[in-house]
């Protein structure tokens, strides 16, 4: 299993895309949190801007796929997406997991 | 070290697993985030649900007991349970898990 | 790239590292979420306390250099410092990094 992470800058958007995904069997799992604050460098200046955090919960199998699907409908140029292993799971939320993406 | 994280419904719940995960010398350290909003497929059905996030910092060598502990305290049927592997920790850091874990 | 968590006792604090870490090229993004309630063990006593968490996006090459630095600046005596290694990272996000760290 792999957890994901990209940042939006609405609520409304963080549930749209979180429920969508799960719908569509692309994570298992989507967890919004913030309002996070969020410093980084756009075109040479220093920013800060307001955002949600999405938290995806995904099957290997899947990855790439979720992917290309959360680009194609993020509104941002270049949208935060990190990806990291899971050394363990639970195995009955890995069975669930997988039942469920 | 490791990096475990569940969610648990109340933030009662969440301040009574972390305090006594931490006085078992289970977790070095245990941090509670939220409301956080929860996505996923229940039963077949698409739900979301507020949650408080635990994330735990962990030694290798009590990880186990620590999921079984958790799995016996927790409220849910499947709880979250995903476990990451720390790729370094600061020295002093460490020294201080190795001390109160 | 690497995913790297401190925690800080304010906003303020919080605001001010994440800040100089983008502008200092340490680090491609900060992100600070919080308060978080943070349990632990301290002088053999149980505390809880409330805390900001940073989280840095951080280019390998890097990942030295801001330890340091956050060393140096950070109010703890013994901070937490947990750095993780992304599995994978979206192309057009580690080009832009790579630019601004």
């Amino acid at each position: 299993m792999l957890i994901a992470w990209t940042t939006v800058p609405t609520k409304v958007m963080a549930e749209t895309l979180a429920a969508s995904a799960v719908a569509s069997h692309l994570a298992a799992c989507v967890q919004i949190d913030g309002p996070i604050t969020s410093h980084y460098i756009w075109q040479g200046k220093p920013e800060k801007t307001e955002e949600y955090r999405l938290t995806f919960k995904v099957l290997l199998a899947k990855i790439s796929l979720l992917e290309t699907w959360l680009h194609a409908r993020h509104p941002y140029q270049t949208p935060e997406w990190i990806v990291v292993k899971a050394e363990h799971v639970a195995e009955k939320y890995l069975s669930w997991a997988r039942e469920n993406s």
